[in-house]
């Protein structure tokens, strides 16, 4: 991923040193659980975790290059690593590993990375909900043409729409909790997943003390479906930034300008036009929800793996799990910051509502026509007609309100007093439903 | 979905017929809702009820081709319908869809439609588990090897293998249950979600006798990341159909035989070559799988749709939901009946462990060697010696089995006895955890 | 495909009629380079066409339910075929199929399929080339903004809008020609392509004859890398549709306005709100691009066949090769038709290149100050400065425009004179090059 | 792209130094182009380009912080590298980028990069070739079982498999140089495509001296159909070298054992199991094509900008390209080696051949009765019933050869001579047609 979109924290849980430190946490965990069994002495266990704790303590970019230097040989990276540990422990670590397979290893840590990504992860979500909430709940009344099609369609509140984009996102935060539980497994199994050489008390031991629960039936691997699953997650909540994003972009428009993006002091636009204020934050994450999106395919294609396992799924993921988690974790709190700090223009929303002659209203007095007694059929077409005049003559300074229109036609004056014309064209009717959708989305 | 590829049961779910009686359903229950709330009369309701349902009961290919006539005209679906049903009900019509959007029928009718295809689904998977939990508890103590890289590496069992199976299908059951609770929703609120038209007590009255729930928060439309995620959780689904295929496709190939698709009397494998049996039934299920995933994509896609919805949506999900549900049906029950009457052949899983000359067992050497006190550099070389001279001798009738070659060591020879040898060799300790991983599995 | 988005011309080709003819002919034609080269008798080769042609021009329903009877016992569509053509052409039918295998007739019927396809696909792109030419020229002077990130950049013409549009088209026409030429080619070489019972010289015959080239090297089947480019060249196309459909909804937005689809008369636009129109065609558009997009996917994935071929690719094809073309003819000319009758406003597009007072020439205005010897730095934070005054008042009623706040800036003043300043806010200027570039696109 | 997965020459062309020298070109070339034209003083052209190339021939990591500063200011990043070269430059730069827009130097910029990148990935491809095209004609006529299915067919020479892989990789060559003309084009046209500020000269003098040809028609952008045609040609080249991939996995296979990945002194192939030699380049080379196909999702979404362009490509972009292009010149650096030194065992192949008994020349045998007069039905029963009993037998020690049933066949007996029997049966039939493919796929 490249560093304009990385943040710290999650960097850092794919670095070398925390996947260093959870094998070597693994081993050990392991150790201790065969001297519990009696199978390796206490005291090697112990030698193991101190000498062993001592050196991941120290970690530094020596051990790093040291190890690459045993792969180069080996050709094998936990091999690797057990080298430069035996180095490290002494003649106690004929002990670490034993019984164990390297993916026992490589995929109970990555669960263990997964599961720390997931972790922050939950929490930009949280993020994101609490600015959704705080401007939803400060613009519950901000009255805003709903559109569908592009078109406007009847008013609505820019809380009620915020509210949505946060019922939306606490769907993705559960699906968010459902992926980590998918991948928060551990498996010490052995070769092929038979525990031949090893106990699967051990496996419970490690699983515990990890936060795991041990694997059903493991392979040599972790079935790969649980990861298939996590990113297909990771890819939903991707397209919900997107929608949000999009919104922002639309609302932003020259012709809309309902919201815009902070811009801050010293920013520039545009390298040519001095005038520019874009959207750039939107659009952004609308190419990383891109992104975000594009790994769930070959994490598909990964759980296909051939009988016990083959090994085409480990390049994949270790571009894409750093990748996924990095550059959505940077997604999500590039968002919630968006959100939180959006100018909101009210008085432009209330413009747009007004834009169009009042014609937004033509759905209530289909309604009030039929009502009347005035057959669907009828109705629809008085209505359409009304409104299709003021509109055709929308900004010619030529035309008459749909309201105007209304009133001479005469099927609507002869059917409809103006106290129900007047109700069917009162913008309140919109917003009379917000407070009650707002209790049921907003309830913790 | 070519009809070479559908089962009926699920094609009627997508038939115009079951679409227009669904439709019809949700306008008579929001008559009967209205009415109950005294915002048209019940004796209305009633009549739309009677007329309506007998009219869906007669229903036929020329109502078919009406509706399509005056959609013709109008170039709207919805309007079409309501236009055909005032036909049949007469001036009552006039209280049909009041207040209401045709996105609330076409929604609420897809989650029906969907909640319909899911519990078809759901049956097929307890016939997939059905036939894996039989054959592995049939095959539970049957040799065989397991294989990692394609490469042997230890034995294992054949029913561990399908119990694996078994457990990623119990995986992907669970997701399918979340899956239908994600778009098992109703929405009735209107044009762009406000009930300004409509009371939500329509809406839950609705959703309730349908078995649905109200959506939280909808625009015009419901949510599409519901359906999103259902397109993914097919998606895993139709990767763990592929992993299963692509097993049965490597043990049935020429050097491996280990097992059969079932070979009909009068079936032919090829027009050219009459020796062939042909795993045809995995290869294809490998192929829908490919078209199973492909339907996550644009399902995501439809995610971001503009302001209160766009329609963009549409004519992916008349593609893509019955294709992607009869094709996920069709290959779930072709899976479970391969997997039912799948040709097993026990003598070759033996004869394929056996075949390298026992080096297979060089993880259990390699252990017994450190534990007599051989660092693992040294005891790894020794070991990987050893399985090399038997592995580049193989079929030439001059090698030597792996134990030959062990005993020729003087190293081996010295640090471990012939009995901790023979230990090490014994293809028992392979299969000593299966009842246990069973037990954990076959839970219910 | 559903038949809603379908064109009869485009599913013909995907019937049962026309494959079996296409498998017939190719019979006949190996039959005739067979005894051509002495392999069987005249006689028969003859008495083979005529029985053939003769049975193909009366072949009905009851001929492909006789076919599908034969597979139902054989489980295979060539030998089903096979024996059905034996019936109709008596005992000369042993020397059909001579040497050849099943996929030597697949490979190749589906080659002259999609190449059929292709040129269906060909005329369409020329149906949509000419809407784009036509409304070009019309609105090559036409004034319109430029958006860039939605926001108004600088002035342009429509018809150069619509030029990029035409260029795009003309890439992918010759994209699709290039796709044609890779799926343009003929495989009669048994099989495993060793051509062990049938000579390279009944390939060339069969390929010359049909307008194919042989495949330079096939294995059973021709190489699956030729399909999945021409899915790639599909999807390609499509994503051209979205674009040109993305901006015309963008257009029929109702705060922008500057174009529409064509509303038929009796068209109803919502069934809730009378006074919609949406621009529902571009919609539609979008949503079939993201459908044939998904097609390349599973396509790119049948590449890796095992071996000299596995089947896998086979339900993939019967699916994606008929809708992925019967969908993209759908929409072609779907777009062709919409673009030709896009009812376009050229005062609204004057009216908002206008609505921001001027600030979209900051560009301009940037650079006579530069000219004026301000460096970049300072002459950025004047125009900015200008702009963000105007910008900021928009609507209000208050505002100055961009000119007045120009005037007030006394470096403005200072260093560039009137006739400086009107040259700069001269719109002209943004239509000097259309000439030219139309020059360069329009060549042929 | 992980270190693990790159190679230093692809990745410099995507290192900031290289991006900032290829933005300095266009800029100092621009201005030459301008100076020609009188429109800006050559002096300050000289100076520029002089100043500039000093600047760039010494740039360090403190230019690219220095530029990241003024970046993190004005959240723009060609206006920071503009201001970095100003301070180089002096009075001077007011000269640069003049007429412009940011996207005139980015877009020039990816093109330069992009092109930079194909001539790696075409030289790699050559290699590939080389390596497929030594080894074809190595194993030109070495016997091995071509398999439908998985399942032996008839035998087929390992060099024409090849040979059919260097055909594959032929037309993947020319894709790439297609792909290469694809994106080789230069835009230097202002803000929305109108040379409203700069004279199409300029453009066409910087194109050709970048070895470019202008965009027929830009917006603020080449357009993104360009690239996505870029990525998908990517894709179908991933595609062929997991099909290659695959290929030598299954000849890895325990049991199949015709070939290995060369396996270094010192290497190991499973921490647990020293017998272990595993194919860990191919399946890491079918991991990789995964990614690179993933990568033509996103390329394709990027295709419909908004209007004049919208900058979610960006963010893209800044992942796929570098990854893209970085990942597939490893992969087919990789390929080129794992097959220059692929073991491949001639005497297994013939093993394998042998192995069923000879019941893979039924289709010889077949035609051989078909043309005795025995009817296609007739005499298909005869051969596969002689087959399957050679077939179930096989390994039990008990079986007879497929010769020996046929010759027990009274009908085969009585209608083929025991010459034409061995004629059926004679291998050298399935490898006469090697020379004719050889000489048209080996042309240059």
């Amino acid at each position: 991923m490249v560093p304009r979109y990385s943040r710290p924290r999650m960097t850092a849980i794919w670095s070398p040193v925390n996947r260093y430190r959870i094998w070597f946490e693994i081993e050990a965990l392991a150790c201790e659980a065969l001297a519990e069994r009696g199978e390796i002495p206490e005291e090697a266990a112990r030698t193991i975790r101190q000498r062993g704790d001592a050196a991941m303590a120290m970690f530094s970019e020596a051990d790093v290059a040291r190890i690459d230097e045993i792969e180069a040989e080996t050709r094998h990276d936990v091999i690797a690593f057990l080298t430069w540990l035996a180095e490290k422990i002494g003649p106690d670590s004929r002990f670490v590993h034993l019984g164990m397979t390297s993916s026992d290893v490589l995929d109970t840590c990555l669960a263990v990375q997964l599961t720390q990504a997931c972790d922050v992860l939950l929490e930009d979500m949280d993020a994101v909900l609490a600015a959704l909430r705080k401007r939803a709940q400060e613009h519950k009344h901000t009255v805003t043409i709903g559109r569908s099609h592009g078109i406007h369609a009847e008013p609505t509140s820019f809380g009620l729409k915020l509210a949505g984009h946060y019922a939306e996102f606490k769907r993705n935060r559960r699906r968010l909790e459902a992926a980590r539980d998918e991948i928060a497994v551990c498996a010490i199994s052995g070769a092929v997943g038979t525990y031949a050489h090893i106990d699967p008390e051990v496996e419970r031991y490690v699983a515990e003390k990890l936060g795991l629960k041990p694997e059903d039936v493991s392979t040599q691997v972790i079935p790969r479906d649980r990861h298939a699953a996590f990113f297909c997650a990771l890819a939903v909540t991707a397209s919900a930034i997107e929608r949000l994003a999009v919104e922002v972009r639309h609302l932003q428009r020259s012709e809309v300008r309902e919201a815009e993006e902070f811009f801050h002091a010293g920013q520039k636009g545009s390298s040519a036009m001095p005038h520019k204020r874009n959207p750039v934050l939107s659009e952004n994450l609308t190419g990383l929800a891109r992104l975000i999106r594009s790994y769930a395919g070959p994490a598909l294609e990964n759980v296909a793996l051939w009988h016990e396992r083959d090994i085409s799924h480990s390049s994949v993921e270790r571009n894409i799990c750093p990748d996924a988690t990095i550059t959505l974790d940077f997604a999500l709190m590039r968002l919630a910051t968006m959100i939180d700090k959006l100018t909101v223009y009210a008085d432009r929303m209330q413009a747009n509502v007004d834009s169009l002659g009042g014609v937004v209203h033509s759905g209530e007095v289909l309604l009030a026509l039929a009502r009347a007694g005035i057959s669907r059929e009828d109705a629809y077409r008085i209505v359409q007609k009304a409104a299709m005049e003021t509109w055709s003559k929308l900004g010619t300074g030529e035309g008459r309100s749909f309201r105007q229109n209304l009133e001479a036609a005469p099927e609507v004056v002869e059917k409809i007093s103006a106290e129900v014309l007047d109700d069917a064209l009162d913008p309140a009717r919109h917003l009379k439903a917000v407070d009650d959708v707002f209790a049921r989305v907003f309830t913790d």
